[in-house]
C-alpha cells in the first residue's frame, strides 16, 4: 500500500464533464429524474466504481449504492450525492458530490488503502424537485419516508406520475416503497455539494461545513378568473386570472422580505397562463409557490400567510384561487459529532472553512433520518446554482473531495474504535 | 320571383355548428388563422354559396369571394367576416358574420331574387391577431396594406413565419403581398359580427351599428433577471424577472385605470417563465401587451407610458426589460351614409338598436380603407369573447342576418341610382 495521494483536479473535471455530456438538448444541463438520461449516468457511476474494486448495487429506489470492503465486516462509512438536474441547470450540482465520491474510491484503490470497515459510495435518484415538485425522491424511499400512494400521487407537468415514471425506466415502485435501508448497516455519512449561495465566495473560504439544511413548503396555486375579449371588456369589472397571479406573486416576495420573517424565501419559479393569447383576458394562471427556512415553524407561518393574502387579493378581483401542497418537509438539524470529526479533518488538512446553514434541500436531509450525516460545501461562483452558468473551479473541488475522503477515513476509525468497545464490552 | 323569407334560426344554428366541428381538440373551438382547419372551413363556406349560385374566387390571400350577379354589371355591394378563431375561442366570433352572409345568400337564391348590381360575400382568412400577433392578415392584404417583408417577420410561438403558413396551405406570399382588391368593383360594405361587450345585452337591444373601431397597439415584452437556486438566493439582491414582470403587468392595468387614460384597455393576455422550475428563481419572462382605444394619439401615449413605467420598474429590480412593437393600427371612423342606410334599414324592421363603438379589431376597419363600411353587432351573452362560452341566441343572429339583408338592399339600391344617375350625366 502506498500513500494515498491528493485529489486530480484535471480527473475530477473530466469525470465531471462526461457527466455534463448526459443532457436533454438545450441550455445547461437538463437530466430529470426518473428518465433514462438519468439511469444511463447511474451506469456510468457504476462503471467507475466497479473498476475502483467496489460491488454495485440498485436499490428498488433507483440509488446505485457502491460498496467497497474493509479489513472487517460492520457499518459502513458513506458519501454520495444525486446524479438528476433540474430543466437547463448547471454541471455542478448534485454532480460535484458523485464525482467526488468517484475520486476518492479512485484515490483509495490507486494507493490500495484499506479502512477498518466498509465504505460505501452512493448515487441517488431523483434529488430535484423540479420534475415532480417532490425533492430528494431516491433518498427519502431510502430512509422509509415515502409510501406507494405518494409515489402515485405525484406527477410531472405531463401528468406522468412518479411510479409510472420509475417503472418507465426498469424499476419498481411497490418493492421501492418497502425497501427503506438498513440503519445497522450504516455508521455515518457525509455528503460533498456546491454551496448554492455566496456565502464561501464572500468570504473567500474554501470549504463550508453544514449544521442546518433549511426545510421546503411547495405549493400549486391556481387562480380561475373570466377570459374575455381584450378589446371588448371594459377594465373595471374584468375577472383577470393574470392580473390576480401577478399581486400574488409580489405578495409572496413582500411577505419573505417583512423583516418579521427574516430568513424566510418566497419564490414563484413556474407561472402558467390560459387561454395564453393576445388578445384575450387570461381566464387562469398556474403558478408555483417555493417558501424555505431554516425555521419550520416560520416556514409554515410564512407559506399560510401568503396563500391567504393571495387569496383575499384575488377575491377582490373576482377570482378564485385553490391552494394544492405539493411538498412540506421541516428544516432539518445535522447531528454535531459527524461534522466535528469534518471540521477537524478541514484543520488537519489546512482548509480555510466555516460552519454555514444550507437554503437548498438535500439527500442528507434524508439520509440523517436513518445515520448521523454532516455536509460539506464548496464555493459556488457568484452564489449562482439550477442555471447553466453554475461553476465551481476544478481546484475548489479537489480540495473538496481531499477534504472528503479525510473526513471519511476519520469518521472510518471512530466507527472501528466504537465496534472494538462494543466487543471488548460484549466479552467482559 | 317569390317574396324573400325571413332567415331562418334554425339554419343559421345547424350551419354554425357544422363550422364550430371544425376544431383542434381542447377547450371551445381552435381554427387558427392560415392552418389547414381555416381552409377547410373556406371549402365548406364555397361549397354553400356555390349551391346559393354564387361564382367562387379566391384570391392570393385566402379571402374566398362568393359574386352574386346583378341585373348589371357594375360596382358590388358587399358582406362578410371571417372563419379563424383565437386558442379556445367560441363558436360565434367571425362565424356569426360569415353565416349571416350564407343565410342572406341562401335566401335571395330561394327566392330567385334579384338585385340591381352584384352582390359579393367574403369570407376574410386569418383575422384573429391570437396565432402571428398581426390582426386581420386577410383583409389587410386585400386592402394592400401588407408588404412581403411584413409576412415574413410575423412569427407564431413556434417560429412559423405567415409568409411560410400561407405557403403551407397552398397560398401564395408573393402574389398576395401584390394582390390589393381594385376599388372601382364595389360600393359599399356591411360586415356583421358579435359584439364581443356586454352593451347590447344591458340595455336589451336586438342590433347595434358601429362607428367607431378601437385602434390597437400591441408589444411583445421580454425581462431579462438572473436564474438561481430559490433556496441558496436570499431575498435581497435577487433580480427575479417573474417579480418584475409581476409589477409589470399590474402597471399595465394601473395607467388604463388611470382617469387619464379613460377608454384606454390594456391587458397582458400572454407570459411565459423561463426556466419554468419550481426550485429556480426565474430568469426570463415573455409576456405580450394589447393597448386599445378609439382614440389613436391616447392609446400610442398610454402604450409608451406603460413600457416606460414598466421598464423603471424592472431596473429598480436590476432586471432588463425589451420591446418590440408587434402591431399597431389606428382607430377607424366608419363612414356616416352606410351607416345611416343601416340604421334606416333598422327602423323599417322594428328592430331596437343603438350607435356604438367596438373595442376589438375587425376585417371592417381594413375594407374600409378600400369601399365604405359600415357594421352591425348582435348582442353577445355576458360580454364573453375569446372564450368557449361565447354565445348569441339563434333568434338574436337571425334577427342581426334579417338587417343585414336589408341594409344590402338598401346599399344595392342606392349604389343603381348612383349608377344611373352617372350614366345619365355621363349622356347629357
Amino acid at each position: 500500500m502506498s500513500a494515498v495521494r491528493p485529489a486530480d483536479p484535471d480527473r475530477l473535471w473530466s469525470t465531471l464533464q462526461t457527466m455534463a455530456a448526459l443532457s436533454e438538448p438545450g441550455p445547461g444541463v437538463t437530466r430529470l429524474a426518473y428518465t433514462p438520461l438519468e439511469r444511463e449516468a447511474h451506469d456510468r457511476f457504476a462503471e467507475w466504481m466497479a473498476t475502483a474494486g467496489c460491488t454495485i448495487a440498485v436499490d428498488p429506489a433507483g440509488n446505485t449504492v457502491a460498496t467497497r470492503p474493509g479489513r472487517a465486516a460492520g457499518p459502513a462509512t458513506g458519501t454520495g450525492s444525486h446524479l438528476d438536474s433540474v430543466y437547463h441547470g448547471g454541471r455542478f450540482d448534485g454532480i460535484a458530490g458523485t464525482m467526488a465520491a468517484v475520486e476518492v474510491a479512485r484515490l483509495l484503490h490507486e494507493a490500495g488503502a484499506e479502512t477498518a470497515l466498509p465504505l460505501r459510495f452512493v448515487a441517488f435518484a431523483g434529488e430535484e424537485g423540479a420534475r415532480f415538485g417532490q425533492a430528494c425522491c431516491g433518498s427519502k424511499l431510502a430512509a422509509g419516508l415515502s409510501s406507494r400512494a405518494e409515489l402515485d400521487a405525484r406527477r410531472d407537468r405531463d401528468g406522468v406520475s412518479l411510479a409510472a415514471a420509475m417503472a418507465a425506466v426498469g424499476l419498481d415502485p411497490d418493492a421501492a416503497a418497502r425497501a427503506a435501508w438498513d440503519p445497522a448497516e450504516w455508521s455515518a455519512f457525509v455528503e460533498l455539494h456546491v454551496e448554492q449561495g455566496a456565502v464561501l465566495e464572500r468570504a473567500k473560504l474554501d470549504v463550508g461545513v453544514v449544521d442546518l439544511i433549511s426545510g421546503s413548503t411547495r405549493i400549486e396555486l391556481t387562480v380561475t378568473g373570466q377570459a374575455s375579449h381584450t378589446g371588448g371588456t371594459p377594465m373595471p369589472g374584468r375577472s383577470d386570472a393574470l392580473a390576480a397571479a401577478a399581486e400574488a406573486v409580489l405578495l409572496a416576495e413582500q411577505v419573505a422580505l417583512d423583516p418579521r420573517h427574516r430568513g424566510t424565501r418566497a419564490t414563484v419559479g413556474r407561472l402558467s397562463v390560459l387561454p395564453g393569447s393576445i388578445t384575450t383576458i387570461p381566464g387562469q394562471a398556474t403558478f408555483s409557490l417555493d417558501v424555505r427556512d431554516v425555521d419550520a415553524d416560520r416556514q409554515r407561518q410564512s407559506a399560510a400567510e401568503i396563500v391567504t393574502r393571495m387569496r383575499a387579493a384575488c377575491l377582490r378581483r373576482g377570482t378564485r384561487l385553490d391552494a394544492r401542497l405539493l411538498a412540506d418537509t421541516s428544516a432539518v438539524v445535522l447531528p454535531d459529532w459527524v461534522r466535528t470529526e469534518v471540521t477537524a479533518a478541514a484543520t488537519e488538512l489546512g482548509l480555510r472553512y466555516r460552519v454555514l446553514t444550507s437554503g437548498a434541500s438535500h439527500d442528507a436531509q434524508m439520509v440523517n433520518r436513518l445515520v448521523p450525516t454532516a455536509m460539506i460545501f464548496v464555493p459556488s461562483r457568484h452564489g449562482l446554482s439550477h442555471v447553466p452558468e453554475e461553476w465551481t473551479e476544478p481546484a475548489q473541488l479537489a480540495a473538496g473531495a481531499d477534504l472528503l475522503l479525510a473526513a471519511l477515513l476519520r469518521l472510518d476509525a471512530r466507527a472501528a474504535a466504537a465496534a472494538t468497545l462494543e466487543n471488548a464490552g460484549g466479552a467482559r
